[in-house]
């Protein structure tokens, strides 16, 4: 059975776990506290020298980085549960371009915004405001490309959902539940609402989304 | 032939000219002047919608977001040129993770470093110093984490070097150039001060550094 060593809580832990869940494959959970600063201990950084969670042990094969597993495990098993990483040649490059919208596009100002109100809180801090609304005004126009792309097609990379869009989930649902402002980016372009609302009800995600 | 659309001192558009020197994929470049604002015209926005240079035309295939370029024409001619990634299952797998190592542990910190030092001052901008000693603060500790793995391998995901590795010149060029305090992050870490020295010097690398 796949070890996966990660934090409940933590979004890159959960996007392991949903593709588990998407492709059926059994996993075990096994624990790294962050809030302790396990990953940071001599044990976990012998296996993952920047302390970072998650990785996995698949019957001895090490592996770390969120979105490596997450393909790893997608290809392993092509015909297993959901598929997620096209074959063809040109529609798996087709993927790997919403693979790249999702990191350059996306993550890179939701994953911010989610630091700076989610865990700097959790941890006694201050979020920086001015940050969070420069942010968030940068982010705007790269979901209006997205809208322009979500009327043309169901999915990111076309009609089938993959992992491109799944990987939208974790950081995606904090930045959403953290109110008003933040889900009206989503909400007030009617083909990325459509979209959201669409992955964000898938049932495998509906079964991680509040702890890997 | 490979169209691409890109403006040769752009970063992005240098990492798919180095896979096509790479892979000896003969390409026309159709230059796209961001200093002229010209990737936001609707006649390039009909083909990006984001408005980000490069995309090509490949036979009437268009694709954009650099790095699935760089994979898509790497695995189109596996057998041409140097092979950048690996189709072993396993070592497509590492190669992943040393992929999204780049990504989020160099290119995270680095490109804005960049941005701040050399994009902002070319619009007459004055670069935020107080973000780029932060940004080079965070840097420090990944930096050590690649020496450490670079110690026990030649290049970031075996003994091969791969995409993951080529990823890592157009950026890390420009932040390298910027003075003996940046140059030093690499130069004081001896297996990253090695690796840096083999990339930088491959001559594909050296015919596309000083414009694709």
């Amino acid at each position: 059975m796949v070890k996966l060593y990660g934090f409940p809580p933590s979004t890159c832990t959960r996007l392991v776990a949903l593709v588990c869940k998407e492709k059926e494959i059994p996993y075990e959970l096994i624990p790294v506290n962050l809030a302790k600063g396990e990953q940071k201990q001599a044990s976990f950084t012998a296996v993952q020298p920047f302390g970072q969670v998650p990785y996995i042990d698949d019957d001895g094969f090490v592996l770390y980085e969120s979105r490596a597993i997450a393909r790893y495990l997608s290809k392993k098993y092509p015909n297993q549960g959901t598929s997620l990483i096209p074959s063809d040649p040109k529609a798996e490059a087709l993927f790997e371009q919403a693979s790249s919208i999702e990191t350059f596009n996306f993550n890179a100002f939701v994953a911010p915004i989610v630091f700076e109100k989610v865990f700097k809180p959790r941890r006694g801090l201050q979020p920086n405001e001015e940050r969070v609304t420069e942010l968030l005004g940068q982010l705007q126009s790269k979901m209006d490309a997205y809208d322009l792309i979500l009327g043309n097609q169901k999915y990111l990379a076309g009609d089938s959902v993959t992992l491109a869009d799944l990987s939208h989930l974790p950081y995606g649902t904090a930045f959403y539940g953290l109110g008003a402002g933040f889900a009206d980016v989503f909400e007030s372009r009617p083909n990325l609402a459509r979209w959201w609302k669409d992955i964000s009800n898938r049932p495998a995600w509906l079964a991680v989304k509040d702890g890997a």
